[in-house]
């Protein structure tokens, strides 16, 4: 099959859901099209932003990064080295290695040194991983973007796993989680950065396809403690439904994110603080959502914007230092 | 296993969804309950009530004309013969038998008599068979109701066929289909019928087991024209994530119908005209759904309520009649 693009090329990636295919040269084109229209169409990105790319050593943060850099955007990368056994290690020498041929040198955050490494903290409080490990990141994507003065966090989430987490919240009509989820959450007073997802427009497919053909080298095994996760059946659910009715994902994406909808209404005031910084409130409401708004405190331990007066980060990494402490005590009897 | 609620029997039916298993005679309790408490709940039926029965010879609507009877409603079942080769005649007798074994003669509406069979109706107009189906039975529910002096139509829609049905119109944010998805429809003035589907709250594997138990004989095949129905697609994504996370499409289901919803607001009033009235006028938003309400008219040709001059009952006939002239005529040439 031919470039449906410049018709002479031998195409490289098939797309469905967009009713075309393209060589390598021209799906450069396309994708970067796709990423830097998502960009504008909801104002994620302006040229004067200094932008903190969350890179975890996956295809879509690293092939985030490297678009955010072609097309010019002042980036830096922030790699937060997780604790897990081999995968770790792993994950960081591709996060290196990327950005060493870029000429740069990634900000390295590592959880063994913050005492709070994800597989020992899901041991000792009892938790799944995947909830400490989005606790933990979240809180360090802001807090190193505010000590060092970045204006922006962004983050490699595609299409796919918006809409995963969309079908998740609707099927149980998470109402203050769907208020939640936009590309876009606007920072706030009190430290907390805006966060950004700039890839939602592009499908995993479509990401991985850029980064192979561009030469990316990232790591191709899932986390190892991510295997249980409800977003891989929801994830699964949706691409057999894109199967079978190619388009479904962004026509789901892109009618829930448009302002008419009405599970949008009042979104954009809930959507200002920090996915955390609103579940530190239990059993929160919808309308105590609204009023919180602006209202964010600093934690008494580390000063992060928080409506408790600790942060979630912190109650956590109190909770597994006592559970630590428990341990080394029946130890010693 | 035990059966869980007299726990002296062999469990014969486990419900995941439920955290449940029954013995024969206590899964008839709590079917039954369940289809009791999903008709109180929403208030779709009165003891005063005169229901006609849409019965297909399917499991589901078998199965709802049997608990209707045997919590004493007065019913009657309402067949429609779609004039498909082999199976038409094979669901007939299917409804016929289970008919007769209650002292019952159904009312049997045949589309070849009415002029409109429905695969020469969709050869001819060239548009899917199911499209043509759901036309067509709904103007026979209500005009056979309207007529013999019904109160209520009640057909045999399960959750799995709702959430299928949801999921489809979330997924596409299908605004105005999803103001008028609701267990019960309420009638208006100019004769239109009240609509229910009682069976709402219970799944298609506890139909198909209450129908089995209860030695009902039904039709197993699927209709030959559905093979390609998008609403399977959206039936076997959930059938998974019900897999992995039981108890997923009720909550869906419940969520949705929850007056609180968003998605549910001004949706009353949208409910009320027949969804084929509403589909009458070509390219009709939401704004103009909820001003027509209260205000169709009758059909110039037939005198069913409509919005438009003539129902689309009518004027898809009409279609199918200039199309066998045609066809007539190039043959006679």
């Amino acid at each position: 099959m031919k470039c449906k693009r410049c018709r002479r090329a031998e195409a490289a990636v098939e797309l469905p859901s967009h009713h075309s295919a393209f060589c390598p040269d021209c799906f450069f084109v396309f994708f970067r099209r796709q990423v830097t229209e998502g960009i504008h169409k909801l104002r994620l990105l302006s040229p004067e932003d200094r932008v903190l790319v969350c890179v975890s050593g996956g295809k879509d943060s690293l092939v985030l990064w490297d678009v955010l850099m072609d097309e010019g955007y002042e980036t830096e990368g922030l790699y937060i080295d997780l604790g897990i056994d081999g995968y770790s290690g792993r994950s960081k020498e591709k996060v290196q290695a990327y950005a060493a041929s870029r000429g740069k040198t990634p900000i390295v955050v590592e959880l063994a040194k913050e005492g709070i490494p994800i597989p020992e903290a899901a041991r000792c409080v009892r938790m799944q991983e995947c909830s400490i490990c989005g606790t933990v990141k979240r809180y360090f994507f802001n807090r190193v973007a505010a000590e060092r003065q970045f204006t922006v966090v962004a983050t490699g989430h595609n299409l796919d796993d918006e809409t995963a987490r969309l079908l998740g919240n609707v099927l149980h009509w998470q109402r203050d989680h769907l208020a939640r989820q936009h590309p876009l959450l606007p920072g706030a007073d009190g430290g907390l950065v805006r966060k950004v997802k700039p890839l939602w427009r592009v499908s995993e497919v479509e990401t991985a396809a850029y980064g192979f053909l561009k030469g990316i080298d990232y790591v191709t095994e899932e986390c190892p403690m991510s295997e249980d996760a409800t977003s891989l059946v929801y994830k699964e659910a949706l691409s057999r439904i894109e199967d079978r009715m190619p388009g479904t994902r962004i026509v789901f994406y892109k009618g829930f994110i448009d302002p008419s909808n009405p599970l949008r209404k009042g979104a954009e005031a809930a959507a200002a603080p920090e996915d955390d910084a609103v579940e530190d409130a239990v059993g929160a409401t919808d309308a105590d959502v609204e009023e919180r708004v602006g209202t964010a405190g600093a934690c008494v331990e580390c000063g992060a914007p928080t409506y408790a007066e600790t942060c979630s980060y912190c109650r956590l990494k109190e909770r597994v230092r006592k559970a630590r402490e428990l341990r080394a005590a029946r130890v010693a009897r």
